[in-house]
C-alpha cells in the first residue's frame, strides 16, 4: 500500500528526522572514532543521560525499539520466568514473537481496556510460585504512554513498583514515547522513571524525531552486568555508534525532545477537540499523548485511508488510531478533519 | 582505550560518513512515508539491487552486519543444521554467538590461514548425513573478501556452490566489504555471486561508507518466503526504513560504492609497499582488499598504538592487522609509516 | 511435601505401572538390540499404531508428556508462528514455558471454562495475516480429554479441523490422556483424531499405566520429514527405545489401554455420583474422563489433603481436582467420600 | 539396518537392563507416590548420592545423557558464553547441537586425539576475555572416561580445575560412563570429582545397565538453585520419577555400579589383549576403560558388521571402536575374535 502524498496520521515514525538532530549527525561525522561505543560522543551522550535519570544510570544505546523491549527483558530474566504486561502492549501484539525467541520467557497477557496493569490485576496471576511446572512471574512491563495513548500517574507506577518489589518481580517500562509522557505529565522523567521504582527502561528516540536510536536505560545499574554481551548477540550493537549517541545527546541537551513532544502532543490535543465536534464520531480513549482512538463509521474508514493514510485499530468495532506527530501542522489538521466532515455528511 | 586524533588503522568502520550519503539522507527527509520500508524509497533501491544482482534478487535492508549474517543464515537452516566456515569468518568470532542463539545451529569452524575454504577441506566434514545423533550440515559461509584480506576468485567460489549443491548445502557470503573484493577482481558483483552460485549474501554498507545499513540479498529468491518475519523477529527491521534504502541507492546508482573501495583498496596496497621497505615487518597476507597484516616485533605495538590505534590480531605471533578506508589519505599512510619506522629505528 | 499411604485422587501418575505393561518391559530385557530405535520392538510397536491411526501414521516415541508436546509443535512450526490453545491447556500452564523456549513461537491463550476450544473463538484471533509485525498464527492446539476433564466429539473436532484448513492452520491434539476420551466417546482413536481431520498428536501412555512412554503420532505423514533430528536436539531420544516401544505394543494389542482407561473413568463417575449426594460440595464440570472438579468448603481442604492428597485447582474459589486412576479401587472411593463426609458433618 | 542376533560390541546401551536393577522397579511400584519426584525413593536416592559425592551435594535425576549434559551446562551458563571441550566430546559431535539450542552457547572444539583437555591447549583459547565481540569462555567441559576410552587421573583433573578457578571457569564432567573410570582408577568417585574440583557433573546409569536414568550432580550446590525449572522446562523431569531414584538407590548402594563396571572393563581388556595377537589389527587407543579402537583392514569391514554389529569411527583410516558391557560374555569374546581372525586369515 502506498501512502497519500500529505502528512498523515498512521504513526509518528512516518516522520522524518528533525533539523537539529540531522545536524547533529552531521557534527559528528568529523575524522575516525573508536566503532561500537568507545567514543566522546557517547560518553557524553551517557553524561546526559546521568543528568536526567540520576547519576547511578547506566545507558546503553540500540537500534529499535522492539530491541531495547527485548534486551531489557533479556537482562533481567531466565528462560523459565515470565513477564506480565497489559494485552495491547508492543511486546505482546507488534513484535512478532521476538521477546519469546530471544528470552525463551512466556509473556501474560493481561486484558486491560486502556492499556494500564494495576496491582490487582496482576496479583491474580502471581501464583504457582516456587513450583517448577509453571513459569516464574518475574518482570512488570509496562508502556508510558501506553499504546492506547494514555499515561500512568507517578502514583500507579509507584504502585506497580511496590507490588513488584514485595513480589520479588522487577518493574520495566516501555517508553518508546517516554518524551510525550513526561509533557503529559509536565513532570520530570526522573520522577516517573527512577523515582518511582522503575528497575528498567527502554527510552526512545526515533518516534520523537531521531533518524534513529533507542535506548536501554538501568535506573538499577546493578542489572546492566551483562548487558554488553546480549546487546552484541542480540545484532542490537551499532558500528558507527556515534551518529546514534550524538542524536541522543542534542535530543536531551538541547530541549529538542521536549519541544516536538509538547507540539504532538498539542496537535493530538487539537485534533481531538476538532472531531469531538464532527457527528459520528465516537473518542474511545483519553487522549493524554499524541494518539486519538476514535470509532468512525465503518464505511467511510476505506475512502478516507486513500486521503490519509492510518491504521485501524480493531476491524470489528471500526475502530481507528491516529497519531501526531512533531511535524504535524495545524493545517494537516485542518485538512484532515474537512475531509473526515465530509465523508461523513 | 580512546583513538588518537589523527586518522588511524584499526577498521574501515572507525570512519565516518561519505558525503554523498549523508546527502541521500538530507534529501529523503521530507514529508512522511510508511514506516518498515512501504515506501518508495526502498522501491527504488530493490530495483537498482537487481539491476547489479539480476531481476530475479529480492533484497532485505538491515541494521548491522552481524544482524545480516545471522537473518542469512536462519532463513536457510533449521535449528539441527550446522554451519560451515573457515574458523576466521566473522559468523565464529566477532558475533558473540549470536548465530548458534538465533539459529540454536552448531557452527563448524575449519582451520584456514588465508581465511579461505576449499572444496577438500569441507568434504572431510560431510559425514554423519541422515544420521539423528549429528548436525547436518547445511551451509557452506564464506567471507568475499575474507577476514585476512584475501579474495576469492569466481572459479574457487564456483567449485564451494558445486560442492554444496551436489551435498544439498546452500552457500552464504559474507560480503560486509564486498565492494572492496569487486575493485579487487575488477569484476561485477554479479560475476561473483548469482553467477557463481552462491544463494544467499550478506551485502553491507557501513564499512564503506554509509551511516548505517545492511542488507539480505537472495539470489535464489525462493529461500526468501518468510525473511520478513525472521527480520521482524530478529529485532533487524528498522522503522524509518527510507534513510538505509535511500543510501543504498545512492551508494549504488552514483558509484559512490566503487569509488570508495577503489580508495581503500588502494590505500592498502600502497601502504603494504611502504611498510615492505621497512626492515622488521614480515607481512603475513597477501593484500588483496584493503587490509594489510602483518608481524611486527612486541616492543613497539605499545608505543605505536598509542600513536595510532589497530587491534592485535594475535598475541602470540604479534601479528597486527590494519585497515584503510574510503578516507584514508595518501598523508596518513606517511604519517603512519614514518612513525613505524622511526619507533623500529 | 509427602503423601499419606493410602491410595490418593490426585494424579493418575501417582499411581505405579500396571503389572501386564512391567512384564512387557521385563520380557524385552534379553540380550543386545540396536539402541535409539533400529530394534523389532519399535518396528512392531510401528506397525501397530498404523492399525489404530491408519497405515499412513509415523509414530516416534519421546520420554515425557511435554516432550511430546513441543515436539509436536516444533516440527509445525517456524519461530514467528503462533499456537492457539485454550488457557488451560497443560502447554500452556503446565510446562514451565517449555514451548516458548524450545519453538520460540507465542502461545496465544483463550478463556474456556471447559478447557475446550470453538472455530467462534479463535477467529476473532486469526487477524494481522501475512503483516511482519505479529506472530502468525499456525496451530490451533487442543486437549482431548481436556484439562478439565471434558470430551470433544468428532463433530467439535472436525469443526475445528475445517477452521485450521481453510486458514491455513494445522491442528494438534494433546493426548496425555486419549485412552480416557476414547473410552468416554466409546468410539476407536481413528475415529476422532485421523478422521476428524488432526494433523499430529501427542499420544500418552504415562498416566494410563506404563512406566514413562510418550509419542508423537504424525496422522498427517508429511509433516514428519525432520522429526527425528527435532527430538534428538529435544533430549528426547531414549537410547533403551526398545523398552517404551514394548510397552506401548503391548498397550495397545493388548487391550489393556481400553481396560484401564475404561476403569478409571468408571471411577471417576462413581466419584461423582457419590460426592453428589454429599451436602456442601458443588461439581464444577462434565465428569466425561477420569477428572472430577468439585468446590469445597475453604476450611476443609487442608485437613481433608492431609488424609488424601489432591490438588487445589482454583484458590480463590475453592475449586479442587480430583483424579482417578486405573489401579482407584471402589474402596479408596469409599474411603474418600467418608473421609470427606465427617470433615463437612 | 538390524542387528545380528548375537550379543554385539556396537555400544554398551545396546545392553538391557541389569537383573537387580528391574528388580528395584518392580519393588518401587507399589502404591501411589506424589509424581516428579517428591517421593521416599526419590529422597533416599539423594541421601545415598551424597555418601558417594559428599554431603553437600545436590543430585537431580533426568531422562538422557544428552539431557543431563544439556542441563548441566545450561545450568552454569547464559548465552553469550563458550563452553571448551575435546572434539570428540559426545556434547560436540553426538548431541544433534542440543547444546547450541537449549543454552545459545557457542561450544569451541579443541583437537585431542585421545579425548582429553590439558590445560595448556585450553588456555590458548581464554582470549577476547571482556570483549562483547566475543563469546566469554565459561565452562570446561571434560569426559570421564573420554569417548576415546582413555582415562583422567585425578591430577590431570585437577590441572583443569585449577585453570578454571584461576580464570572465571567453571568444570563440567560428563560421566555418562563414570563408574568405568572409578573402576579403572581404582578410585571412589569423589576423589576425582568433588575433590578434584569439578562443578558439575553428568553422572549416568543406563550405559551401566538402567532401564534409565542419568542425573546432574552438583558438587558445587551454589549452581543449583534454578535447575529445578530448568529441568522442566527441557522437558526432562519424569512424571514417575520412583522408577529413576529406586534405580539409582540400588545401583549406588548394592554395588552393581562397581560389579558391573569392573566387568564391562575386565572384558574391554580381555579384547584387547585377544586382538592384539591377531595379525593385520593397529589398537589406537590405550584400553582403560570398556572402549576398544582399532583400525582393521577395510574390506573385512562390511563382512564383520554382517556378523557383529559395531560403529566404524573414522571412515578414512578404517578405525573401529568396539564397546563392551556389563553382560559381554568371555565366549562373546571368544566368537567375536575367531569372526575377526578367520576374516583376515
Amino acid at each position: 500500500m502506498s501512502a497519500p502524498e500529505n502528512r498523515g496520521f498512521a504513526s509518528d515514525n512516518n516522520a522524518g528526522i528533525h533539523p537539529i538532530l540531522l545536524e547533529a549527525i552531521r557534527e559528528a561525522n568529523s575524522g575516525h572514532v573508536i566503532a561500537y561505543g568507545d567514543d566522546v560522543y557517547t560518553r557524553k551522550a551517557e553524561t546526559t543521560f546521568r543528568k536526567y535519570f540520576g547519576p547511578q544510570t547506566e545507558v546503553f544505546f540500540v537500534l529499535t525499539g522492539t530491541g531495547a523491549n527485548v534486551l531489557s527483558l533479556a537482562s533481567i530474566t531466565r528462560s523459565f520466568h515470565a513477564v506480565i504486561s497489559a494485552g495491547t502492549a508492543h511486546i505482546q501484539v507488534d513484535e512478532c514473537g521476538a521477546p519469546e525467541k530471544f528470552t525463551g520467557c512466556k509473556l501474560i497477557s493481561l486484558p486491560s481496556p486502556d492499556g494500564k496493569l494495576t496491582a490487582e490485576k496482576i496479583s491474580e496471576h502471581l501464583h504457582g510460585l516456587g513450583v517448577e511446572h509453571h513459569v516464574q512471574p518475574r518482570v512488570i512491563s509496562i508502556s508510558q504512554p501506553t499504546e492506547m495513548g494514555t499515561v500512568y500517574t507517578p502514583a500507579e507506577i509507584r504502585a506497580l513498583a511496590e507490588l513488584a518489589k514485595n513480589s520479588g518481580l522487577l518493574l520495566h517500562m516501555d517508553g518508546a514515547r517516554l518524551a510525550n509522557a513526561a509533557v503529559s505529565l509536565d513532570l520530570p522523567f526522573k520522577s516517573f522513571t527512577t523515582d518511582a521504582g522503575v528497575d528498567v527502561l527502554s527510552f526512545g528516540g526515533t518516534k520523537n524525531g531521531m533518524l534513529f536510536g533507542e535506548s536501554v536505560v538501568f535506573l538499577n545499574p546493578t542489572l546492566a552486568a551483562d548487558f554488553k554481551y546480549l546487546r552484541k548477540q542480540a545484532m542490537q550493537l551499532a558500528s558507527k555508534m556515534r551518529f546514534i549517541s550524538a542524536q541522543f545527546e542534542v535530543y536531551l541537551s538541547s530541549g529538542v525532545w521536549f519541544r516536538n513532544a509538547e507540539h504532538a502532543n498539542r496537535m493530538a490535543r487539537l485534533l481531538f477537540e476538532k472531531v469531538s465536534c464532527i457527528k459520528g464520531i465516537t473518542i474511545t480513549q483519553p487522549v493524554q499523548a499524541n494518539a486519538v482512538f476514535a470509532i468512525i463509521p465503518e464505511k467511510i474508514i476505506r475512502p478516507f485511508q486513500e486521503k490519509y493514510f492510518f491504521y485501524i485499530w480493531n476491524e470489528s468495532t471500526s475502530e481507528v488510531r491516529w497519531m501526531t506527530s512533531f511535524d504535524t501542522s495545524p493545517e494537516d489538521l485542518d485538512g484532515f478533519c474537512n475531509s473526515l466532515a465530509s465523508l461523513l455528511a
